[in-house]
């Protein structure tokens, strides 16, 4: 230990709107920051490129890479035209940096290039890595029995529990960029973000898994703010935590985070009415050998800004997150409401 | 007069390819370039968004952009995503670089402002900036009486002969720093290009053709090498000078510039196939009060380059085409080939 926050190499793991927030506040101060970043993304406009062309879905990469682009002008504009997405005619929904990653991707050869090409076009911190090089879906058995295939469905709402989730090409191999990386981290940080098909998802593929196991970083957890219908729905803190160390195993994760600012009720009520709830504590996760620390990481609304197209009200504040993580790595007491 | 090349203040005005090349040979020399295009387009990629987004046709600009680019490894790399045409799927023949100019106008505002932001994303040198800014169609009247609107009819092949053009919206304004640029400059350059559709489509704009009637610039005409199925049919050298001085006024041009290089017999048949024929001189040409010089144009096919996505056989060469401009103006003799 003893490195001074500057110098600490973290890896964050996830995809979805979770892992920029995680980017976001970890670029102010690492300036070692690589993203381990889902690619098995099937929806809207990922979907549609990924059938159409073949490649990776590029909407979970171009999210992180857009976040860890810095804010000087010429890139501002840059990030301006990655984020943008169609609104009407024959492209409507469709994103213009998910076009330009496939544009990239035809261009340079390989979806990996492709983000590396974005990258220095975006003229990020750190680096953004795809999980796996495989084109590959993640598929679900249900409590029910039946089997579902393909994020959109894994995710979709009103079915029968999820099981267990598992990838269709079981042997997909990853970059061995991600595998260094995450060799010589200091910390690994898991989450947050939709459990099986942001998180979960990349450590099905086992390359990923087996370097989490083996690396000697800090390997911290953290867990959702409120539940996410169709994936997680009445989990507590416990079932989060253990769908994880089921994929990656036990004894591996050594702290986890977990938000204790509890919203205020209109805000819950307005989440209840669309079937999410606060993920609440439960004596179950004493139980599991790993350090729980709480803090408060939900984000301030007064100061809310619109940075993803989905505006939630509930979501990580990236500097508390941030915080947060470096207050475990050094053992410093954490910064929470109570 | 006595203006070394790098100080002449040169504006360019047409479309299409013939503009690009225009714009890649002065750029090596001019530091002050400014490429005036026609935003009557209707085909293709800029045809589809112009109908669903209600935004002018971005493919002559982009062309310009590109032509203005500078090479360095960052702008080379944004220049591949701009000239880049994705070829299957429900984007199959969409221009990326056409979707980039469609958000950039969302985003700024003005299809004006697009450019200007992209030329900074791009780095150019020079400017470039639309005829109009009114969202219009070039029409014509047919030698057999009929009338076709829209750029995509009125270069339609096999149709009646050309006998008049306007614009749709007859009094379409042009910003007025197309004016400005019009006014200060040194040289106007009117060609080469589509004759109606790419060149006098610029001079229908009333702003447009006023400001070159009242500029002091040398104005210079550049005719084409071959003749255009479906808008040039049997033109000789008179029809095409003609047809300018018909919509810019008599008494405007200084000089016009004439290929002397008569291409390969091979070269010849291919064309011929198409119902394209090398442009003749005629004596008609001479009982204009014009200057005519006539000057090796023709791109050497051994040196051929891939730059746009029509694969000309002959096309006027960048090089030879800034030189022959800027003897014209120095009063030097044209490098011919006889």
């Amino acid at each position: 230990m003893g490195k001074t926050p500057d110098k600490l190499k973290i890896v964050a793991i996830g995809g979805g709107t979770g892992l920029p927030i995680m980017l976001e506040g970890s670029k102010t101060y690492s300036k070692h920051l690589t993203a381990v970043v889902t690619v098995t993304d099937s929806g809207r406009s990922s979907g549609v490129l990924r059938e159409e062309f073949g490649i990776l879905p590029p909407g979970d990469a171009r999210n992180c890479l857009v976040a860890l682009s810095e804010t000087e002008e010429q890139e501002r504009e840059l990030y301006q035209l990655f984020q943008y997405r169609f609104d009407r005619g024959s492209l409507e929904g469709m994103s213009l940096g998910n076009l330009l990653m496939t544009a990239l991707t035809d261009i340079t050869g390989s979806f990996e290039q492709a983000i590396k090409r974005a990258s220095k076009i975006l003229n990020i911190r750190g680096k953004v890595l795809p999980s796996t090089l495989a084109n590959t879906h993640i598929c679900a058995e249900l409590e029910d029995g039946t089997y579902v295939e393909e994020e959109f469905n894994v995710r979709a709402v009103g079915k029968s529990p999820i099981k267990d989730v598992f990838l269709k090409d079981d042997n997909a191999d990853s970059p061995p960029e991600a595998i260094e990386e995450i060799h010589k981290a200091d910390i690994i940080v898991i989450g947050p973000g939709s459990l099986y098909t942001s998180i979960i998802t990349n450590l099905l593929v086992p390359d990923i898994r087996n370097a989490i196991r083996n690396s000697k970083a800090t390997k911290i957890y953290i867990c959702n703010i409120v539940t996410q219908p169709g994936q997680t729905d009445l989990y507590k803190v416990s079932h989060h935590v253990n769908a994880i160390i089921k994929y990656l195993g036990e004894g591996v994760l050594d702290y986890m985070i977990v938000n204790n600012n509890i919203p205020r009720k209109d805000i819950l009520d307005k989440y209840q009415k669309e079937g999410a709830e606060v993920v609440l504590m439960d004596e179950d996760v004493y139980n599991l050998n790993i350090n729980v620390k709480k803090a408060d990481l939900v984000e301030d609304l007064s100061q809310k800004r619109i940075l993803w197209e989905k505006q939630d009200l509930l979501r990580h504040d990236p500097d508390k997150l941030s915080d947060s993580i470096c207050r475990v790595y050094a053992n410093l007491p954490s910064l929470t409401v109570n």
